[in-house]
């Protein structure tokens, strides 16, 4: 068994399951171009059934990041590319379209899997173990017409019984597969259970020598992230993670919390792997503030106070040495101590240059708009932060598709009560309309004033705001999450049938500003574009133009 | 060895040292009582020798909490007093006033504790380990003729040298101690390691039979579960824990994630506790409410999503058998699917009978305030959730001190630009003044007008707001943190040197209300008058006079 731990990111899949995780094509790209520095080796993409645009993001990953030359032309060389796999279930359709929108990639893989324990064989698949093992012979060995690289996984595997595992594990092998991944897919199990489950099914499974054992599991108890260690103890080779451990219900194993596990602890594990963990602290803000799902600031390694011992919290006599209440250095996550670096006589070349050096690759008109902004934001805020410019970044650049564009906003509100809001919105048909409405608030008064013209019934089911820096003058980022009522949608406008699994999600929006309510109203509007791009109501009739409104920020 | 194991909650003490968290007089009692509730057996309820305020909370809580006649007029008769733990450095100082603090309760408990790892000893005690070995005799025997109950903690035991520890702990069990509790100070062991830890000490220290085993684990590395619980299974029999996992840097162990894994798992780890797990995810919301530190969507057992599949986010066929995906009922950690209660046609009885369900102890003045609040917020919100409920209690009943009062304020922005709020507020010697401000936004406009009259210089460093149930009507809750610039005050009003140590120190505050703007007032209001209380100017001039003030909302 080698020493080298293969790191499997699934944010992109499992953690975009999320409730109000959808992320748009554009923030997907970056976040896989932000895997790929930090060096996962592979990218679990998306699941490509789910939807054209889950196939066409995949796609566009694939030949974006999954290939030399295009990822070396924002890329050091020293960055290589990353496997690029796509879900399917056991089933032709699945592993057709997962094929289509891997392919372009230099490393594509496909992941199927299929259900082992009693309880998702009975009451979910309605198989009978004989047709299980039949189905995963099939499957696998279809996906390996099209793909050297299979790997297998035995759905809620750490509710299987074992002896069944290690048949249909040999099965799966005998069809092709390189990798099997064993979930522990409702975060049940301890990690003695778990490292025993990996031990068992290293010794006990024909023909496992040369396939690459993987973990996956989930954090229901708070063991994710120990369960995922124990297994690779075990020898497992591969972890199957996700940024900030985010994911359905309690999550996925942390990413970063098994990383730092291995490097802080690394005499004792004893493994290597290719994560440069300099890149951990960007990565865990770019998808908190991509998926709008926040870190707790007492989060392991990530959060906001993982290292607040570096503030000056402790009492005076506790630094004496800096190892007496440290494990680990700030330096080594890449949270640095200066982030201060720009202000308004900072030139759009400096500008192009710290960009690049956070990981963004903007064409020039892009460039253009966000210098324009940087340089109305800087007027009022001295000094720009790292932190800042990610948040202008994400709003300005990664937006879905603008069906309906804010043009302004106001309102007068205040303990003297009724609170007032007036938006002037351009439509899909360029046709320019104000509104004004009386709410509880200041938010509430121009979301109602927003929902007399764009009319897509919804509920608002989170609203959140964050200063992006310290500082009374600190940008103001709000992320909002809303459910679309499509049953209040009119007749003419219903969407079509195979929408319907959309009744269920929810959509997600973020807006950047330094006054609050601006960017409250540009975060609603960013999540009622998505829902509407979603929905395909009104289809696209305006293409995408970030940095257009001039009078944002 | 008996199979019941012990909670020792150190919310009050280990979790108040989070940045920020710093909680009112009130805020800890009403903590104490639901932590009561909780089951849990011992509260630690602070660090007496940190402040006069803290011995004075302390004091209250034993007399209020820790004694059965009392804690029955608002509880259920089958609510024990739990063991009122103080806790103390290795100094006679420190014992004299966690004595002084606890000795109301029934069951009183000092915790006094000491380092014994070899970079503590050397860096920052600078003892030799005789030397150590001598203070823990002299002040567990100290600590003794006070209280039959005494816990002591080898300081940063995960790197102590385990013959070392053999040691200190049979000489701390000479001395009368009756728990003996392994603090993992800095994250930093691995469970196979730290349950290694536990059952060496349980082999080799002299006398140990008839002592309490402890684990005190922290996250660092999101190992805290996984190792309390190795530290479990290997004998100890008392966990230390906070309520969210809130503590310093990565924070403690998590209550709710220890007491769900004994029980959710319980055939395998075939253990008794005294938890009421129903009581788990309203002690939780106080806990984040009133410390104002988020709890993430992903957070196992209490995160906003942790159930998120009984909101119909999983596809139609999953839900086919509820244990499909599910291992816990939300019903269990007592979240309820229906929390509508309430409307602007209930009574005031109806209220108080809420209000005591979700553990409030009103006298008939704060009942009367926050029904008035209740009818204001009723007439523009249509249902009133428990979460609101909650909120206005914690903007209305559990604010700091007032020295200054917030009347009015009113806000004009937008896109247009020229933020521009005006305040009017009460100061401490009953006069009325009013200030107006521009800023970058409408926050930082009403922010700097309320400067132009308070005049504490601080630094922002922390600004949140949080919609407190779902819909576009909703509560929203502003929590926000600031740091005093000591160093910017003038020389009349500087503070006395014993105050030095609160340069560090960060305050936060929180509102509520409709209107986001009004909140982000009452909640930097409420900041402001935590740290002139805290730093005692100016002196309390004015009396805690909790919804006098007829205008908010």
């Amino acid at each position: 068994m080698d020493n080298y731990v293969r790191f499997f990111d699934t944010t992109l899949r499992d953690g975009e399951q999320s409730p109000g995780a959808t992320l748009s094509s554009a923030e997907k790209i970056e976040v896989a171009r932000q895997l790929a520095r930090l060096g996962v080796d592979i990218i679990e993409a998306g699941f490509p059934i789910a939807s054209p645009d889950d196939l066409a993001a995949v796609h566009r990953i694939s030949a974006e990041i999954g290939r030399a030359e295009t990822l070396h032309t924002w890329a050091e060389d020293s960055v290589e590319p990353p496997v690029i796999c796509g879900l399917a279930r056991a089933s032709e359709g699945d592993i057709d379209a997962a094929w289509e929108a891997i392919q372009p990639a230099e490393h594509p893989r496909i992941h199927t899997f299929l259900a082992t324990s009693e309880i998702h064989m009975r009451h979910k698949l309605r198989m009978d173990p004989e047709e299980v093992v039949d189905r995963v012979q099939h499957m696998v060995a279809y996906a390996k017409q099209y793909c050297e690289d299979v790997e297998f996984s035995p759905e809620d595997a750490g509710r299987s019984d074992p002896e069944f595992l290690y048949v249909v594990l040999e099965e799966a092998i005998k069809a092709g597969a390189t990798t099997l991944n064993i979930p522990d897919t409702v975060g049940y199990t301890t990690p003695e259970e778990f490292g025993a489950l990996i031990s068992g099914i290293i010794a006990n499974t024909p023909g496992i020598d040369n396939i690459v054992v993987s973990v996956h599991c989930h954090d229901d108890l708070g063991l994710a992230t120990a369960n995922t260690l124990a297994g690779i103890r075990a020898g497992a080779r591969q972890a199957e993670v996700t940024i900030n451990g985010i994911g359905e219900r309690a999550g996925n194993t942390s990413l970063e919390e098994v990383v730092m596990a291995l490097h802080t602890r690394r005499p004792i594990f004893k493994l290597e792997h290719g994560i440069n963990t300099t890149q951990i602290t960007r990565t865990s803000r770019m998808v908190s503030k991509y998926t709008g799902i926040v870190v707790q600031p007492n989060k392991a390694v990530v959060g906001a106070n993982a290292f607040a011992h570096e503030a000056g919290i402790h009492q005076d006599g506790m630094l004496k040495h800096e190892e007496t209440y440290e494990i680990m250095r700030p330096e080594t996550v890449g949270l640095s101590q200066s982030t201060l670096v720009m202000g308004k006589h900072s030139g759009r070349h400096a500008l192009r240059v710290r960009l690049q050096e956070l990981g963004f690759d903007l064409n020039n008109e892009e460039l253009k708009d966000i210098f324009a902004r940087f340089k109305r934001v800087a007027e009022k805020k001295k000094l720009i932060a790292d932190a800042d410019l990610v948040a202008l970044i994400s709003d300005e650049i990664y937006q879905p598709h603008e069906v309906f564009r804010l043009k302004d906003a106001q309102v007068v509100c205040g303990t003297l009560g009724m609170p007032t809001a007036t938006v002037r919105m351009v439509g899909p048909d360029g046709e320019e309309s104000e509104q004004a409405a009386i709410g509880t608030g200041p938010v509430d008064a121009c979301y109602r004033a927003i929902d007399a013209i764009v009319r897509l019934p919804n509920e608002l089911q989170e609203y959140n705001v964050n200063a992006v820096t310290e500082g009374i003058d600190a940008l103001g980022e709000v992320t909002v999450r809303i459910q679309v009522d499509l049953e209040q949608i009119a007749a003419p406008q219903r969407i079509s049938p195979q929408h319907q699994q959309l009744q269920d999600r929810t959509f997600g929006g973020h807006g950047a500003s330094t006054d609050v309510f601006v960017a409250s109203a540009r975060a609603y509007v960013s999540a009622l574009n998505k829902a509407l791009a979603a929905l395909g109501l009104p289809v696209d009739k305006l293409e995408n133009t970030p940095g257009s409104d001039s009078e944002k920020v």
